[in-house]
């Protein structure tokens, strides 16, 4: 594990708070800017990649911040990951291991109330929060951002969203049509949704600069499907031939202009230096299993597989922090880091008295300013669902995972070593090419036990996946129009006299 | 029984159309456009009321048409009153005698599919057809206007809408804050919502005059709750004391300029002389009964009580048709008019076979002009729910009717001889004024069995009244997260090795 050479010490960022103006008591805390993107491939973004997409803002970022070479989040897709980013927990720990279906009338459907998500305790903290982007965390009033915490919301409360104005809809059926919405109100969505929601981020950026500070969640839905992208984005990709691949590339493209756009609010709001920027993907780029063969445009490399894996391509992921006032520049950090840790990262920069929260990541910065030496994680956990052979963990040196679904490759055959358990040496085999389950029974059987441990106290997962979900929701309405049809059927005609 | 002088001979209409331009098919088939109301007070309005407030384009179009002065709809309350009219079937026929609750993840919720809208029927003889305003017959996307024969919607598919454009919202559980909805698309609302419908109603018929013949259902929310009207009409009705009163006035002011917007539209398009206009109320004003004893705003003198109840008051409404090609002007016809008619009249008037339609109404128009000199109706039907004892048949003399809840008058006292059974002389006591039941048993008998036999083809209402279906639809997700939650709970946390 290499550790590159602190140039900053933590402790001059917070011995100069006295000279600035603003809150009393929050003077000097860093804005927070979380960019998430969605299905975005380990390989496709210039810092961890060897791509032939363009993304210079993005990589400017790591170029001048820091990138987490072993980043990790939660689940390998987007609900589950989401929640145990926005709540510093395992989402196990709450039952919630399946997306969220916007079921508006569902008062269940969506990220437990007994959860507080950290923007809240930031909030609470005096901070202006914010989200633009995908919610996906629950329809129903009570589970919408202004009741979780975020004092501003640009949007829309669904899985996902198509990216050009005129595929909005009233009626519509698919939450992918929904009106945006800012606020509540319908919103002004008149360009393409991308930039449509980095201009809001940044706007939102620069109408609380110098007021107070501020967190803003940029959950871009780029680069995840529908594939739709401008013209003029496209134009740059022409010369990749796979069609879907192009618009992906546009697609990611149009993000790191929109975080160019964000970064340019921070520079010209002077607010850039005192803004922790955390920049992940929520899972890995899509791969093409055997349910989605045709989802094959995104590039995990070195990564086997991608989304919804928990082999690296699924929750390995692009990480970086910047921060100019607090963290070193051009740092490589190979602890484990997880997305738990932007919750515990964020409410301690603010001051915030984190100890009955029961959070579950670290608070990075005394690690990747040196103070602390060691992995910030010595384990990383993974779970699926409620079934007992997804499962998956990783320290410093191991990953001990059951993959547990159909192993196919790209081009239909199957993917070896993957049926039952694996075992791999993360140090000599970083991207899981040679499974050595059998070879050190006793690691194997710490690592259970580490396992077993952590699952201890997760609870069984309570959410249905949401095609379970429909399905189990028509079923309900059937069976209700059904009681009804049958009392209608055995109230005998009255008569009158 | 009095019929007015006919002036006008249909055969002369009939005859005259092979000078006409347009589809060899249906050349001089007259345009149709109804305009309903929603909750208008009988006396509410200058034809029928001796009112204050202004509405002098629909007076005009009474004064130069047929003013029904027994008109009736089919249900003292919107949903199922909208169903009869628009299928041109009693509602009981199918079914649906309660109003249909927006539930757009709820297939059976809506109007039922069995049934055949009567502008479907003109869509498919060459009529441009369209709806401005209110929906309210189911918000799953097969129920939806644009699949019940409608080429063209702006409105909102709830029960309701708030009048002002900043009253809108996304993600709101209330439906009467949903985005307004132009063809499924987010429309352009940016003005007092009654003055919208009628600019689009008359878009409509300025851009289809010519074209072909079109079906316009202009289906104002006006004069229904909630209670907003612009201050520039409030101002007019500045001398009533009654702040309510006030709005209300304003809010039928305001449509009676939208039906003047409309008449403008079709006269500026040549239109007007060939346009069968229906102008009607669902059912009658509000009426301060005893679970809203604050709603009292309208007026529905002559006649006691309103909306929800059976008596004159909740379903003998303002009711006129306008058409000078084809109907005689300035008359007042006294037969049974029921709001069965108009999709009978209009799709006969569209030469359409309507011998397997089982129709209910009648094609006033012979019965208008004289040609056929008895009354269209011999009997009027209503009941109520699925509850046996709330019903009524009115005839041509006599009312016989079973109101069946509590019966309160506007100073909270018994209203008396209306707990039970009461049979009125509708020709020496057309506002139901002396209960003389018991006086003429024959009378009663024959009644009821004319009551009876109407029955006997009734469907048992299976639609719920909307706040049970809502406390069905909660306790549905209610045991089904019980059931996931008892799910999780049962299952023993496994360990792996």
């Amino acid at each position: 594990m290499k550790h590159s050479a602190i140039t900053f010490l933590l402790t001059i960022v917070l011995s100069s708070t006295a000279s600035l103006p603003a809150f009393a008591s929050s003077a000097n805390m860093p804005n927070i800017v979380v960019i998430l993107a969605d299905d975005l491939g380990y390989n496709d973004v210039g810092f961890t990649g060897k791509t032939d997409i363009q993304t210079p803002n993005i990589d400017q970022l790591a170029h001048d911040g820091v990138t987490f070479n072993n980043g990790y989040v939660t689940h390998p897709y987007c609900g589950p990951s989401r929640s145990g980013m926005l709540t510093g927990r395992y989402q196990a720990r709450f039952g919630m291991e399946n997306n969220v279906t916007y079921a508006p009338y569902d008062p269940h459907m969506g990220l437990p109330l007994s959860e507080t998500l950290f923007p809240e305790h930031l909030q609470k903290a005096g901070y202006k929060t914010g989200i633009v982007g995908k919610w996906h965390l629950g329809g129903a009033l009570h589970f919408q951002p202004q009741n979780r915490g975020f004092d501003y919301f640009y949007g829309f409360l669904g899985g996902g969203h198509n990216y050009f104005p005129n595929d909005v809809a009233v009626g519509h059926p698919d939450e992918y049509w929904m009106p945006l919405v800012e606020n509540g109100k319908p919103a002004k969505f008149d360009e393409y949704l991308t930039t449509a929601l980095s201009r809001h981020a940044a706007q939102f950026i620069t109408e609380n600069a110098g007021k107070q500070p501020f967190m803003m969640y940029v959950s871009y839905n780029a680069p995840h499907t529908p594939l739709h992208a401008t013209q003029e984005d496209m134009e740059k990709y022409r010369h990749i031939k796979d069609k879907n691949r192009q618009i992906y590339a546009a697609m990611v493209d149009s993000m790191d202009q929109g975080v160019g756009m964000i970064v340019n609010s921070l520079k010209e709001s002077g607010e850039f230096d005192n803004t922790l920027i955390f920049f992940l993907s929520d899972n890995g780029g899509v791969y093409p299993e055997a349910w989605l063969p045709k989802f094959d445009w995104a590039d995990n490399a070195p990564f086997r597989r991608g989304k919804v894996a928990l082999l690296e391509g699924g929750v390995h992921v692009p990480f970086i922090a910047h921060w100019p006032k607090g963290l070193p520049q051009g740092v490589e950090f190979d602890g484990l880091v997880s997305s738990l840790d932007i919750a515990k990262t964020s409410l301690e920069l603010a001051n915030i008295d984190t100890s009955t929260m029961k959070l579950e990541g670290k608070n990075l910065i005394p690690y990747v300013n040196g103070k602390k030496k060691d992995s910030p994680h010595e384990a990383l956990f993974w779970r699926f669902e409620e079934l007992d052979h997804i499962w998956a963990i990783r320290t410093e040196t191991h990953k001990y995972i059951s993959q547990g679904f159909p192993v196919t490759t790209k081009n239909g055959v199957k993917d070896p070593g993957l049926e039952g358990k694996s075992l791999f040496d993360m140090v000599a085999d970083p991207y899981e090419a040679k499974n050595i389950y059998g070879q050190d029974v006793k690691q194997q059987q710490k690592l259970a036990a580490m396992w077993n441990k952590w699952n201890k106290d997760n609870q069984q997962n309570v959410l249905q996946q949401s095609h379970h979900y429909k399905k189990s929701v028509a079923e309900l309405y059937d069976k209700h129009f059904e009681e009804r049809k049958q009392q209608a059927k055995d109230r005998k005609p009255y008569t009158i006299e």
